[in-house]
């Protein structure tokens, strides 16, 4: 759409794309705007022809038709055929200021998408990424650059499935997990959120009870009663779900679907054991309820376990999994695997709901996934998160708070006050600080009481300040 | 999760990064990779210690570390742990071949999936998309290059609504259009597609009969079909909807919405009058029903009358548009504008679903639409497709098929054969070209006679031949 109400005054030449020509015709384009922004020009004023200003600043009639039509695009400069170019009237409503975080009630809409609406000013506690100093830059470009210089194509909608090489890749990583797949069995999504919602879409109906952790992912529980389910908890300890409640909820609702997030849990920073993993996968085949295993986290593991579908296998059960927490949160890559016939399911599913996935994306994903500079970066982030982690729960104990469960790593934390806190979060986020109730990880209102914390920004004495002004109140 | 079982064997250098150190570590792993694949090493096969291969090949240890790590991520070497580097075992099952085109059935899955998965020796006549040497590689990697050079971070969830310099410029093309939104009523989403999902998911109810054009989108009426809706059909004439049948539904049913693609339409090529679309808003109006508009063919029109939504306004009507077709299908870039309290509606159901669309995408998708290199390529589009359409709708009216409509501009035309072809997809099909059977495109089966073809691809003479066989038989 950009695209239209251009005017192409003469032929391009062949150093269109050439560095210094698009740096000079941006330079002029961004003096223009400083001189309309300040109103020394006006709307409706008309500019030097393209042949007189570059005639009178020495530079090529290419270089000011670039700028002149740059302005056009982004609305500054109205172009009248046959008259040259104008200053565009003012158009467009202001931008209205978003709500400040402060004015929001904390819902789970304040912690999905409020808090997304980064402010520098504001300790995000309870948020669920990386500070964005923690990923390297560099690394992001290098791969960038690798992929230009490659000319490899992304502007082809690209294969359904996804990136072949990178599915490739995958299935040779879970291969080496104990997970038996291959690349036909991966089916690349946009994160690992849209996989959660495909796959409650294509394997159960609305109306369907879903199992669920408890407490369990936020999102999760959003999207499931957005899409009609009704997702029950599945009580957890410290060592992964209690196998006890499990078998009863298995009697008793008949479930076809366990949405679990067994390492480094989100909210509680909890893992399965080996041991709870065998029972849990024991149970769920007894009962013909399928797992589907989120296993995000996984990349913040130094050593982690064999994956729970390593177990049951990929027939019967569902994974998945992202390049999005550790390597590069924007990115949106994540993926499902399957069996041959529910990747057919979810294929359609993807392909109908919003068609394939970036290429682009993808392509990065693995350039990242095999550059120096981001296994750095992510072995630097595992280290840096289990002395936060070790640091956190030093702190909270101290201060009386009790824990959930010890995380030796990843980013996650649930603890619980000493006294009751019912408006922790109002008064955290008076003082700039967002915190994440327990209420909005539970399906069942049962973790009121406790809090998530994100250790990689709960080192910070903000943070420890505020929750030590509440201890003398 | 490929950063995994990672050795680092040691610090590494600062000039990690280095393109000529980064160049012969894949050289390197290349070459192991060869001798993996020969034969030549055997799995289980220990492989040179670091110190010892780059002794022996006079290259630093560094870049042999990464090889090796490369090649170890990739699930050819196995590392183990004080001994060294082993060829792995043989991983993962063999990747299944595809099911060939040939012995798939012709129905909506086909067309939305199967023919994504491109084959050379096929002509894609049916197809939805142009044919990739129409899209400037240079352009692209330029506008790739530009984001690494300035180190625009990827790496963020960057904000919910979508990357806002980009939202601004839409709101600015808009606004010039006549269409009067600021920035905040523009959401961004995973191409035109994924909004259409998006909007019917959000403001209508499952259950609910919706109106869309007839023929209308392929895949939006599998997709309104998959969320549960009823779609039923608004017949079209050569300049837009029949207004007296539209009336007559709006009566029947009282549907909250109607979606249509009134310029260069998806699959007849029609496009509305301006007569048309002010009888089609001014029913809507009087009905209470909401348009959603999906103009993502705009950019092929070269002189785009103002949008449907810019006389019935974007707070009660919704708008559609893409950066997909035009610039990059692959980039995955749309959106949707509505009102503000919509806007909230659909954040939320983003969130909700799938997190944020990935910002690099969309700092891409600006890039593109600003470069001289893209406009060039999209004025070229424009005008190839202008004398495609001239040529083959004389070629089709020359053996005697009737037009649906006689588009000017844009990828689509809707043609009708001399006599009843009924088996005719199947036939091309097995002459290894790709049609698209005007059934796919109704939601009453009303248009089973007609074909669509995409004049990008339909001057070539394959079709032309295979279409002449048919006329002797």
């Amino acid at each position: 759409m950009l695209g239209n109400y251009q005017i192409d005054r003469q032929a391009m030449p062949e150093h269109a794309q050439s560095t210094s020509t698009v740096a000079l015709a941006e330079q002029l384009a961004a003096e223009i705007t400083r001189r309309i922004e300040s109103g020394g020009l006006r709307p409706g004023e008309r500019l030097p022809s393209v042949r007189e200003a570059a005639r009178s600043r020495g530079i090529s009639t290419f270089t000011v038709s670039d700028a002149y039509q740059r302005l056009t695009t982004r609305g500054l400069l109205v172009a009248r055929r046959g008259a040259g170019y104008f200053v565009a009237p003012p158009l467009g409503r202001p931008r209205e200021a978003l709500p400040a975080l402060s004015t929001l009630p904390i819902d789970d809409d304040w912690l999905l998408s409020r808090i997304y609406q980064r402010d520098p000013s504001i300790l995000y506690a309870g948020c669920g990424w990386l500070p964005d100093h923690w990923y390297d830059r560099d690394a992001n470009s290098a791969a960038m650059r690798s992929i230009a210089r490659r000319k490899a194509p992304f502007h082809p909608y690209g294969d359904p499935q996804g990136y072949e090489p990178l599915r490739r890749e995958i299935a040779r990583g879970l291969c080496t997990q104990h997970l038996h797949v291959g690349a036909d069995q991966v089916l690349m999504t946009q994160g690992a959120s849209k996989a959660l919602d495909m796959v409650a879409c294509t394997l159960a109906e609305p109306g369907d009870t879903v199992l669920i952790d408890e407490p369990g992912y936020c999102n999760l529980i959003s999207c499931l009663r957005l899409r009609g389910f009704k997702p029950v908890g599945v009580p957890w300890n410290a060592d992964g779900p209690d196998c006890e409640r499990l078998a009863t909820l298995l009697a008793q609702h008949k479930p076809r679907l366990f949405f679990s997030n067994p390492l480094l849990n989100n909210p509680s920073g909890a893992s399965y054991t080996l041991s709870t993993a065998y029972r849990v996968m024991k149970l769920l085949d007894d009962a013909g309820c399928t797992l589907v295993e989120d296993n995000v986290a996984q990349p913040f593991h130094p050593a982690p376990p064999p994956p729970l579908c390593s177990l049951g296998g990929a027939e019967r059960h569902v994974y998945i999994g992202s390049f999005s927490k550790s390597l590069a949160p924007g990115l949106r890559v994540g993926y499902v695997v399957a069996s041959h016939e529910r990747i057919e399911r979810l294929l359609r599913y993807k392909m109908i709901t919003g068609l394939t996935t970036p290429v682009l994306n993808e392509m990065l994903a693995m350039e990242l996934a095999e550059a120096a500079g981001s296994r750095r970066q992510l072995n630097e982030a595992r280290e840096a998160l289990q002395e936060a982690q070790y640091v956190c729960q030093q702190r909270f104990e101290a201060a009386g708070w009790t824990l959930f469960a010890r995380p030796a790593h990843g980013l996650f934390l649930l603890a619980r006050p000493p006294h009751a806190a019912p408006v922790l979060a109002e008064q955290a986020r008076d003082a700039g600080i967002v915190l994440a109730p327990g209420r909005l990880f539970s399906c069942d209102g049962s973790h009121a009481d406790w809090w998530r914390f994100n250790v990689a920004y709960s080192r910070n004495s903000r943070l420890w300040d505020f929750l030590g002004t509440l201890r003398h109140k």
